[in-house]
């Protein structure tokens, strides 16, 4: 029997993916899980999108232009000005979701062994991407004491090597929260320029951002022009996470040439999701607003009520809808297991994904858990009580 | 600057890329022209799979599940099973196009340097997918004298190595219009299992046979269980290449692992498409036998016309809807850009596919264009007149 690859034995799983069948079988037990681990917000899609499919009027469903149509990425670009980014429509690909403009950009700027740089804990399926890539990730260490700021240039500085080809971050992080600031992206700007390496930012939690603070993408950053690349996506924004539609954007043509010709192989991105999309770039600031008015409210409710919890740890989030928590225990792994299997409240329990896989330095992150507060108040409230006195009883 | 990858430059360009300014430059001036170079159809979607979009009731666009949900490839092996092929759901991977899925089954199977064996003249983006993945393409020749038949098992088994993971066919072909017989795929299957490797067959023409001649599955091939591995598409089979759903279709349990895990690091497969595919799914037979009529009268004509031209030579198709043609010139890239710039007949064009583009063997095909007969009979009548005409012009 022929075997698979070194490649895809070695592609890693989702650190949920275990957790799985164990949440199945409570459920078949008859208990209520509340899913603390999932990206999936539940917040409505805006109507002006579903109406546009809905009101469709295609009689042949046709490929669509590889790097969408120029109508589709004018009206994209016109989205960045408004966000202060100042992209014309040849530096646009559309892709199918962010995750495949994360793969095109490390197709089109790495080779076999190749490093990238990423601040952990990160994503975890950049780890995917790069295995299917061959790059390697070359991880460095952000702390929940410096509630995951930008790591010490040095830090980056020290890890740079001749095969080093990109830093990439995530801003807002998943699954940090954290929101990094004009300054350091500036510092940021100064070690790809002086080291010649691209910079490439996740910005697809771009409107998620609390507490008045504001988001300052790396496009912003004039002199970063042939080195950033920005990751986007729709999923979150508008809560579209099933249409899968995401944009590479970048000034370097070379890139654009070069991201274009893995686009060409796949032929186009969803054609009906494209015409979701289209719509949802009219979507009023309104809705926004309100959209980030529940998830400030989540978040200050699921701190809050963390935060009377004995002997923990919160990074509180500025942006995104993730929070990375420190437990007294030794192995959130199990922990995570132990209350699908064994612990009940009223005869409920949470599901929360366990930190370990988001970083790439092996034993990093064994005592935390990340949250993702994309559901109500009243059940963030019961999970977070849930999950104290789980505490006292799997420590106990 | 920071440069791309030697991977990025090395990726190919579609072969008609090239011709596409030329194309528009000729529209721009006014001409009209017949495209016989795309393998996009004219054939309207199926209604019902059209409808189910139009009368979809979601409120959250959300992720589907990774590898497209349970009832919806239990109705995929159900449509497998009404063309004798005996699979179950957990046998299939829901994947964003066919194209995703040649994608996953490189990956999956082939490491850096790896060697898949590939008959040419093959779809090019085979070679991008390789390219993409580090994985190398050894092509064997199969000639228009032999209508593309199989080459003699004697050539495959010279170009095996120790590197060698795969075989991979399509079938029936684009661009060759060839149906592999029953025959064929047993000496395939005797030869994979010999040298332990995997057979892939690209079966995403499968309803497209023509003259009586029936499709042989290399899943009906029992012997090959966990050898096979399917690359199926409902882009043409529907009309529907907007919608990117494909399928991965193994009864090795390794590879489906494994696949999924790549699946799971760009989370899901577009969701619309798949409310319409699944719709799709119960398109009467009456539509398929409307349709093969339709491109067999296609084949019909555009055979005969194209016999009518002096020292032209023609592989006659049995499927699909593409076929090759060897001209009596020596460059089809430059006449194909001479169709497109300098010669109409009544302000009419042709733009062709330059068929090098489809051989891996430098030199090969550089007589050859690949028509796709996705176009109405009478415009097809018109381009194979103004082809003639050109050819006279054009050696003239
Ligand atoms: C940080 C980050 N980047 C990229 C993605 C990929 O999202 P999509 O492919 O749905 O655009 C996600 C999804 O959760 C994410 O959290
Ligand atoms: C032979 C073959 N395989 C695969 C594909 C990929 O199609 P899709 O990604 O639309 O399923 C095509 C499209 O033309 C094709 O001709």
């Amino acid at each position: 029997m022929p075997s698979v690859s070194r490649k895809g034995l070695s592609m890693p799983q989702s650190p949920i993916r275990k957790l799985v069948p164990f949440a199945e079988n409570a459920k078949k037990k008859g208990a209520k899980v509340i899913h603390l681990n999932i990206g999936q917000p539940d917040i409505k899609t805006p109507q002006l999108a579903l109406d546009a499919v809905k009101n469709n009027n295609l009689s042949v469903l046709e490929y669509s232009r590889t790097e969408g149509s120029e109508s589709f990425r004018e009206k994209v670009a016109g989205y960045y000005a408004k966000h202060q980014i100042n992209i014309t429509a040849s530096e646009i690909i559309v892709t199918t979701g962010g995750s495949e403009a994360l793969s095109f950009a490390m197709g089109s700027i790495a080779d076999n062994d190749d490093e990238i740089i990423i601040p952990e804990p990160f994503y975890a399926n950049y780890n995917g991407f790069a295995t299917a890539n061959g790059v390697k990730v070359v991880p460095v260490v952000s702390k929940i004491e410096d509630n995951f700021s930008l790591p010490p240039i040095e830090d980056f500085e020290k890890l740079i090597t001749p095969r080093t080809k990109a830093i990439l971050i995530c801003n807002p992080g998943n699954p940090t929260g954290y929101l990094y600031s004009k300054e350091e992206i500036k510092k940021l700007a100064s070690i790809v320029k002086k080291h010649d390496l691209f910079l490439i930012a996740d910005e697809v939690y771009r409107e998620f951002t609390y507490d008045d603070k504001e988001h300052y993408s790396i496009l912003q950053e004039e002199t970063l022009d042939q080195h950033a690349i920005i990751i986007d996506s729709v999923s979150k924004r508008y809560s579209m996470c099933g249409a899968r539609i995401g944009f590479l954007v970048t000034k370097n043509q070379d890139v654009i040439a070069t991201a274009l010709k893995f686009g060409q192989a796949r032929l186009s991105p969803p054609t009906y999701a494209q015409i979701a999309v289209e719509a949802a770039l009219d979507t009023p600031q309104s809705y926004f607003d309100d959209v980030k008015t529940e998830y400030l409210q989540r978040r200050n409710i699921l701190i809050a009520e963390l935060e009377k919890i004995d002997g923990i740890k919160v990074a509180k989030p500025q942006g995104a809808f993730y929070c990375i928590v420190e437990l007294p225990i030794a192995d959130a792994d199990d922990f995570a297991q132990w209350l699908l299997e064994d612990f009940r409240v009223d005869n409920e329990t949470v599901m929360v994904a366990p930190a370990g896989g988001f970083y790439a330095t092996p034993g990093l992150g064994k005592n935390q858990i990340r949250i993702a507060y994309v559901l109500d108040q009243d059940s963030l409230k019961r999970a977070v009580h849930i999950l104290g006195e789980a505490l006292k009883s799997y420590i106990g």
